[in-house]
């Protein structure tokens, strides 16, 4: 039995307007915080944007309309001088927060940004320098309902046996 | 309601003898498949290493005995040739994995792979050049019993609304 979450979290890109309450949102920061950080660094912060205009300064950065339709969005970042494993650690948390939102009956999207489009978010969002950031998570209700996983996505032939 | 496997996951580094069966490994490896991997490269790829002397010889590389005691080693892997984001993608289909196991009543742990030991065990395990790895998840039953996780370890000061 796969976990439901896994089966049914898909990559959601349209958003209803419907706000999320701020609980979700604190149950989806908590599911971030019980992830596993390298060597228990626990230096992972988050910013919640809502407010309109920086929605829409981030939309025209990364250049995707859900940065400005969905009602909520996530920016994980990590302190650079706490974590030898930032991509890791942002990663890991951001899975835990993706199959939290899916519980929630909420969607999202990994919407990963370039590092050209970093130095302008963190210039937007006042997060000092020795932070990192890679992604940002779009939250709100899915607007299109989109197909489970199935077996049929299974690869065995991706599998090695003791070795490649 | 956080997830409950995201609860219950803590790092295991203390494995019982026991195997563990086929069909919850694939289980484990259908849970990876089923996570977003970036432009859907799907570029990720398994080695199940159960053989006594290949364990032995992770477990020189990387020094830490639970690679030799854990019944089974996943080792994921990347084509780099076809991911622009390989520790992404690895990151997130193991923190599925990592779910799954816990779901299943089986322990893991992520262990991180040093570049110098990267070097060794691809040249172990016969992993072309192309592919890219960042850690292995040894699998078994827990022979500890570790705590959840709880409410005390949410930080609230980690939140920031719309800036840092």
């Amino acid at each position: 039995m796969i976990i439901k979450e896994i089966i049914k979290r898909r990559s959601v890109r349209d958003f209803r307007s419907d706000n999320v309450n701020d609980n979700m949102i604190l149950e989806i920061i908590k599911a971030a915080q019980f992830a596993p950080t390298g060597m228990n660094n626990r230096a992972i912060e988050f910013i919640i944007v809502k407010d309109k205009a920086i929605k829409e300064a981030l939309h025209n950065i990364a250049g995707q309309s859900f940065l400005s339709a969905a009602p909520v969005l996530i920016v994980p970042i990590i302190n650079g001088d706490k974590s030898i494993t930032p991509v890791q650690d942002i990663s890991i948390a951001s899975t835990q927060m993706m199959l939290q939102i899916t519980s929630l009956g909420l969607g999202t999207v990994w919407k990963h940004l370039q590092d050209s489009w970093v130095v302008k978010i963190k210039q937007l969002l006042n997060i000092p320098a020795n932070f990192i950031l890679i992604n940002i998570l779009p939250v709100g209700f899915p607007d299109t309902a989109l197909p489970e996983h199935s077996d049929t996505e299974f690869n065995k032939n991706a599998i090695h046996y003791d070795k490649f």
